[in-house]
């Protein structure tokens, strides 16, 4: 039960990993953490991802913090773990290891080897093969990854793969990609479309037909608020708050210190007690930490005068 | 004289290339265009830039379109040329066409195959063998060219070639960057640092020590506004005019078909006659252009209550 | 008359390109070049290839250039053209430049910015909407290009499009590759499948179904004789020649200065007068040359002993 | 003790991981592979190497196949351990294992995000603050990881961090690198020097000062001649045997296919029960078993000429 299903909607945060000053877990941000993001209205977490600082851990740190997260959650909502590694050995025993501890499903992204279409689709049959019935989210993350999927490519992945339940769309240009995979009879059966960026297109990925955002920043709530108003049929209302938040969720974005920013905003917030990165990883200078405040500001005084 | 110096400030645009919908030059569209851009207060202009699509034209059209341009702006403000090329001949014979026309200097971006410090400086040096004493402007633009210039190659750049006189910063981060440029006695002389990425992180830009921006987007008023309002010490003024804009300009940014998103709201706004894209260049569907039509009357509701 | 067909066959030379020490096109050396490569038994050359320096010459050079070689041959053999281009316009001038000279087709290389199947095939398709009805061979070389073309693709290709008359196969694995493309009906049409990589895989690659090489090597008589005798049924003796050629073969492959190499060579042996590089470009050290030296010294003992 | 020092010398075979065909580590396969590696002549082992499936092994699988290999060499060559990873706390954790199993040291290949110098010499500084006092070898295979470090990066790298004992050189082209890093004075210490690309140029790698090889070929026993030959002042005769195994050499140099290459002729050779490579990985046709097989003859029949 509680197994990611193509019915995913709404918000799956992909979790920060909250860590020490010394670089150690901190295990009590985690649970903060966790309590914070259901509170807001996330429909889902997803953790070890790109922006988790996954790559970061070890093995046995892997196993840890997935297993505080799920224990916190406590199958309040579905938890997607990301297990892409160099080799199907390695995502093989994390799956199953995490799978037993009671996520919902795995995320893989593709190697920045391929390049064909064959190469694709050949990598997600093979991967299938190792993590068996396990359901699956295609991450879709072209800047990242180099690895272009192309909309043919998706079809034959659904087609050929009964359990990838799950399109992490991250791709750029993005909008008619999603429009293309929505078009009546292009897939042989609906999928979930959960978009990334940072929600940076989020209210035009909700009109095209995603079904919600997997991706993280340091206020979930505009991406919970932009996809509920948008169910509700109250598309200017969706962009308006989400515009109150834009000039920040831009200033996450950058490559390089983004994640540094959002976990400084998230120790602001006091949703976890430190802002710390792993090393290696940017502290943020004062120049940064003012131009993050005076964009705080202003996005308060924005949207009180939204309410 | 109109010599390109490291004095350049303000707003150099990014010139687009009109086109008729049948792939010829539309030089009339070139023509209003140019009028457009200095009726709203560029203090510079850039042809044949990334997105002039100047790698579709012929060398004899390259030459047709900066004639065209050097002709209307008729010294009022300097024009900068791009030259980028494969080899040096090319480069060299480019720069000696335009120069000899009135262009007051030209931008070269690294080729992509370029990785070390040392490459990157002795590329620079080089070129300047073959465009003699021609001012340049370096374009760091590693999203696109792939080659990272750290801020030790271009005070290397800075120190070892007087004519360069401009950095383009493009680079993503970028802001720590600027800042480290400017750091008292970094470099060995000021140059005019103007930023790219259609003026995405241009008040904290200016903030850190920009001279103005060196990019394209459709409303380039929002650019000369962000910088006149920074010189004059409103902030705040500066960045509620840039947040209005901020949707659309985050849209056009969409990689693929942001130059057509760009080119379709010029059309609309009467600057060019037609949003053509020469061949290949993605054309806009319905959807798309419903989406921009929806940003732009927001956008204009937006900028009506900052009035 | 004299256009490139599927019937291609034997050894197309990729031609340098002879300059003067001071940098101007050598146009004697030229002549005596091309007289070279037909003497030995060449029954094509290739121009303005990677390894012909076309990136560092003129629009008006390469035409030079061309039109040299064009009269040299005289109708002798075809003359192949390589006119991969930023951008159409270009692309297309450059081939209607060539053929108008008397060229029989041309060379067209994938740009690095594709990645997906239908991507590479709509290129292609688009080129041939930009030079019309020109006979044209598809470059296949990823460690250059970073295009991976897959047979599926590859076939796409030659089904589409009727003048697409030959591969220049230089992917690495390849020798699959070939097989996969002449297995019965697997094409469509027979086209022609002539070598690169310098010639390193020849003797398998002749085996496999190729048609011949087109490729450089400062001693283009190997590859004749390796394609003679296979074609004679005697492999033993193609492999036995080929060996003695191979470890000067393998030098010559060195990225970054295998042309200096070749050009050394070939000054060596009095085809070309001047052993120089266009700027920018390696010139061989002392240590190098003695090298390559010794290299041919070794070559020219174990040819006496098989002879 | 047994420590790697800056005086390895000779011939560093990168083990390959053998297999059972279902995929299981042939433990057995691993005993009789490393008595053979010694008993032609390795001066030392590298294991975990990117020729060795590391990356297809779990933690526990590599742990095993690191102790079985140490148990069976017993102290009598230095063991060198492939470590590269995502990210530095595996880096460390499997270090730290390692040694204390009796390694002599780790190798480090850098990620491919890295570009600028500096970033370079940051990343190799970093990890020994992961991996303490460790003795490790820098990898410079820039072909793959898309890294390229330039001679006076590794200069900064070995004057920083004295643990760095060794570079495997895989550099293309890398003859001037050598000489440039041998050029007295200009690294502040002498380190060892042994090279890769599967020997394809040992020969001249030797003469300019390398010490030895740490790279893979179905016949070690090549390098060893290569390198003992050398040594013994006879260039000509290290060369004949060097050419008798040039073609194979370069058969295996094929990448996709060469692992898969080598492990059938060691199987073939008895050296190893069985050529499985660990899904996913190519199996060889039957096409490619003749090509082998012929090149294996002709190599013999060659050797035996030249004794």
């Amino acid at each position: 039960m509680n197994r990611l299903t193509e019915t995913a909607r709404g918000v799956y945060v992909i979790a920060v990993t909250p860590f020490l000053p010394d670089g150690g877990l901190d295990l009590e941000s985690t649970d903060r953490m966790v309590d914070f993001y259901l509170s807001v209205g996330a429909t889902g977490l997803t953790v070890l991802g790109m922006m988790g600082e996954a790559q970061k851990l070890t093995i046995g740190e892997s196993q840890l913090i997935v297993r505080r997260i799920l224990a916190r959650v406590a199958g309040r909502v579905p938890v997607v773990v990301g297990v892409s590694a160099p080799g199907f050995a390695q995502m093989a025993s994390l799956t199953e290891m995490v799978m037993d501890d009671g996520a919902a499903g795995v995320m893989i992204a593709p190697p920045s080897s391929l390049r064909t279409d064959d190469q694709i689709v050949a990598y997600y049959a093979q991967a299938v093969g190792f993590i068996k019935d396990v359901p699956f989210v295609v991450q879709d993350f072209p800047l990242v990854t180099g690895v272009q999927m192309s909309v043919p490519v998706i079809r034959r992945i659904v087609a050929d793969l009964p359990t990838c339940v799950c399109l992490k769309h991250e791709d750029w240009p993005g909008l008619d990609k999603i429009s293309a995979l929505r078009a009546d009879g292009f897939l042989n059966r609906r999928i979930s479309i959960l978009c990334g960026n940072g929600g940076m297109f989020l209210p035009e990925e909700m009109a095209r037909g995603a079904d919600g955002a997997m991706t993280g920043f340091a206020y979930p709530e505009m991406m919970v608020d932009v996809v509920r108003h948008t169910d509700a049929g109250e598309a200017e209302r969706a962009q308006d708050l989400f515009d109150a938040y834009l000039p920040l969720a831009r200033y996450e974005q950058q490559p390089g210190i983004g994640l540094a920013v959002r976990k400084y905003t998230m120790a602001k917030r006091g949703i976890i007690a430190h802002a710390s990165l792993r090393r290696p990883g940017p502290g943020l200078n004062e120049r940064t930490i003012a131009e993050v405040d005076r964009l705080i500001r202003r996005q308060e005084r924005r949207l009180r005068e939204l309410t």
